[in-house]
């Protein structure tokens, strides 16, 4: 059964449909909206829907759960899957499962199905998240819903007991909230590295020798950027560890709350390693591509042509040969090893990991 | 218990002995069929066998599942696990556990192990996939195999009620079959476009000018061909969403299902994305590899001689210079953005994504 | 309820009490172990605890567990948590959940939390394994304390039955068991053909023409020994498997076990293709950066000068051409040959994959 008759109530029955499962729609209009579901599923008045079926999708805004009260008996020993999500993190103080739950005691309340998407729903979970994020306090409630979410083609995942309802209705809300603070770092520092290199490298030259470098801007200026901008990163990574270490010492405890802000750094440290991880390895490509430019290759034939005119026959400078060889060769080991310690933070070789053998790959 | 004295029954006995199990075997001649059993296991006739055992799995063909019901009566009580797989997708109308179900009511039935192969129960799970995907409608039942599966050193997986044993036993049977399409797709596009660039590249100033530009063919022809693959691939990724989009405008519903050849197109997003990035981290390492070629030195020495005897001091041309400079920089950050694209394809990182974060990535 | 007041007791007790749990501490001398603890958490002795509690974690050490057996009365019928950890992989006979369950028949015993270290309890699970390994024999137990695990912000991982007991005791002191030999036989390889290289392109030259070539070292002489050790591991990927099959034909059964070298081999093979592959990465890497170098610049400079003043318009060598765009072609290829490997080697993209399409990827 499916109460309401919005974009998800209508996806849901569509799906519900398609997957073989008889489904019955509960509207208050059943007449005027019939024609919006598939022919497949009997729309009739709520009370007869919900008297004809087990487990029924409350597909209706929060707000309007009392409205459903009048069919409190009908509803009674029925599962109730609360679908719904809410517009802000924690919006209410108690989350749209259990506020139905607290309406309807004599039915058993499961929440699920709020992580898909209508589009999801409706075209059927071709890629992304195939996971159906479910809870209830009742282990019975639970599996029937979750079957139901196997048949539809998504992956049921159990999250425990109702208590776990808030946490489910706050994740559609989230939008990479780990990335943000990050990221904009990221771009604050490329920033500010990428106009002190613009002067040092373009505007410079250009003032005091009129040379016109414009040309480097693209490539060059980036490419000398980007490795500052990881270093900075890589060290912000290491630094709140020392920190906590150096605060545990100071109050003599572990067991004292470090304070917000360095809680707040601690917890990032796995997004910016992998930015800081990102820059390197974009530096990386943008030195490889250094010899494919034409300029490079200009400039060296410029140099060939001037030995030759001045019958110079070698330009050999054996320190310049080392630093460069020795650069590249320490520049590939710090992206091997970084490299690695990237590959370790995917979920699923992390998950393979214990803590001794991630503490010792970081 | 086992029944059977195949490939699969053998190599399960095997397995269950070596994981501590007191094993049985049911075989019609016990005599000559021991011999093929470890010695740990007690292999005897089939009614005898069943009487010995809690849990039975039944390795013997869908065909010879009438061959039981003589035991019917022994058997009842039983759990039976339907190890078995079939030659064809869908091959029967009801699945081989079902059909196993209808014929011995009293018994439970467990659908599982099918997913894994002789080898893997030989030799133990060492890669690949681990899981063993279980499914019934007994609970209780489902418990009991996924506990022996946990302790044979697999992970089994809850695939709910028995409806779901017609698609576990499709899985076997696969082969990549969503990669199919793309694959001859790029491979055609491939071809196309490689003739184009050789007749371009080769065969034409051969034919005009009489050069030789045979070395070209490895190297630089498929590097023209490979971003013009991977442009065409990129932008059938983009147009099935458009013309779904298209769809729905002109019939004014979203609840109509597409045709049939866009609904295909659709479910080939990913595959088609995937082969274009592919293609065009192949070009950058192609494009990458262009000035370590012997050609590549000979020609800048060559210019460089050439223009040493003229005594002409420069070949800087700003426009050239530009534009390589731009083309490379701009080629580097669509590598990068693609880069993103396919690591959140990862599944363990695509299951750690709400659809929000996931379409704002896309 | 916990009992104990060492390290990971107290991270216990500020996790729960910090996930919104009633926490009462059981110790043998609660006033002078009270301010170790968070204030919420009430600290009694050792009987007071035990009977507010429903759910008691034993947070002492094997040895001590016989001294709770004054308190076996007040137990009985609790559910308690053994959350020990051994100092060497199976140290005694029986794992210590099995050892408690045995001391406390009237008690429900679960295994669980062993794998997390008191760090992670403290600072919360945030990056690394969230994965909380259970198993008992008491199925309403092992449920209940899943969903602790879960409030607490961990994922619970059902691991069956007690006898999983001593497989998840061991899990925390594994450290990369499987790498240690493949590695250091990676690393013996690079010092052979490093030695060789080392000779014959640095030291022979030095020694017969007094040639000085030393800034070779850190990269062509490494780039040149990297693909001979990604060659040999590759080789001792595929012999393994070749002699298995030898071994099969020669004893004329697939069911007779390995030697137990064959054995360790087979179990070792996805580490050394793995480590293959990234010898052939990092060889990869080296090739692309050669021209970036000063000497790479130098020379090609120095030829083209010599060239110029001996007035030779071209040093054009079609053999060396091919030689060179052949081979580069070919590297190409099999890098994304052997990266498809690696790919498909990822837990969560073998996990998706059944055995016919990972061996056909093989």
């Amino acid at each position: 059964g499916v109460l309401g008759s919005g974009d998800f109530a209508r996806s849901l029955a569509v799906r519900l449909v398609c997957s073989g499962f008889k489904v019955v729609v509960g509207s208050r209009n059943p007449k005027r909206k019939a024609s919006l579901f598939p022919a497949a599923a009997e729309v009739t008045f709520q009370a007869e829907a919900v008297k004809k079926a087990d487990v029924i999708f409350v597909a209706i805004f929060r707000e309007h759960y009392s409205t459903l009260c009048d069919l409190a008996d009908v509803l009674a020993g029925k599962i109730l899957v609360d679908v719904s999500n809410n517009t802000e993190i924690n919006h209410h103080k108690e989350s749209n499962a259990e506020y139905l739950a607290s309406l309807f005691p004599a039915c058993t309340v499961v929440k699920g199905f709020n992580v898909v998407s209508a589009w999801t729903l409706q075209s059927g979970a071709r890629d992304g998240n195939k996971q159906v994020l479910i809870c209830s306090n009742n282990q019975e409630a639970k599996r029937t819903v979750a079957e139901i979410a196997q048949v539809m083609g998504f992956t049921p995942v159990d999250m425990g007991c109702m208590s776990s309802a808030c946490e489910i209705e706050n994740i559609p809300l989230r939008l990479l909230p780990a990335w943000k603070i990050p990221i904009f770092l990221a771009l604050g520092l490329f920033l500010c590295f990428f106009t002190y290199n613009l002067i040092r490298q373009v505007i410079h030259p250009y003032i005091r020798e009129q040379k016109n470098k414009l040309y480097k801007i693209p490539i060059e200026v980036v490419n000398t950027t980007l490795p500052c901008v990881s270093y900075v990163m890589l060290s912000l990574v290491y630094l709140p560890g020392v920190l906590a270490a150096c605060s545990q010492l100071y109050y003599g405890t572990k067991y004292r709350r470090f304070p917000d802000w360095l809680d707040q750094w601690l917890q990032h440290r796995k997004q910016i390693g992998l930015l800081s991880f990102f820059c390197a390895a974009l530096h990386a490509v943008y030195s490889l591509c250094l010899p494919m430019r034409r300029s490079h290759r200009y400039l060296l034939i410029d140099t060939a042509v001037k030995q030759a005119v001045e019958k110079k026959m070698t330009i050999w400078v054996e320190e310049e040969v080392w630093r460069m060889e020795i650069y590249i060769s320490v520049g590939i080991i710090a992206l091997g090893l970084l490299s690695l310690l990237a590959i370790t933070s995917l979920p699923s070789i992390a998950n393979s990991l214990n803590w001794r053998e991630f503490s010792f790959i970081q």
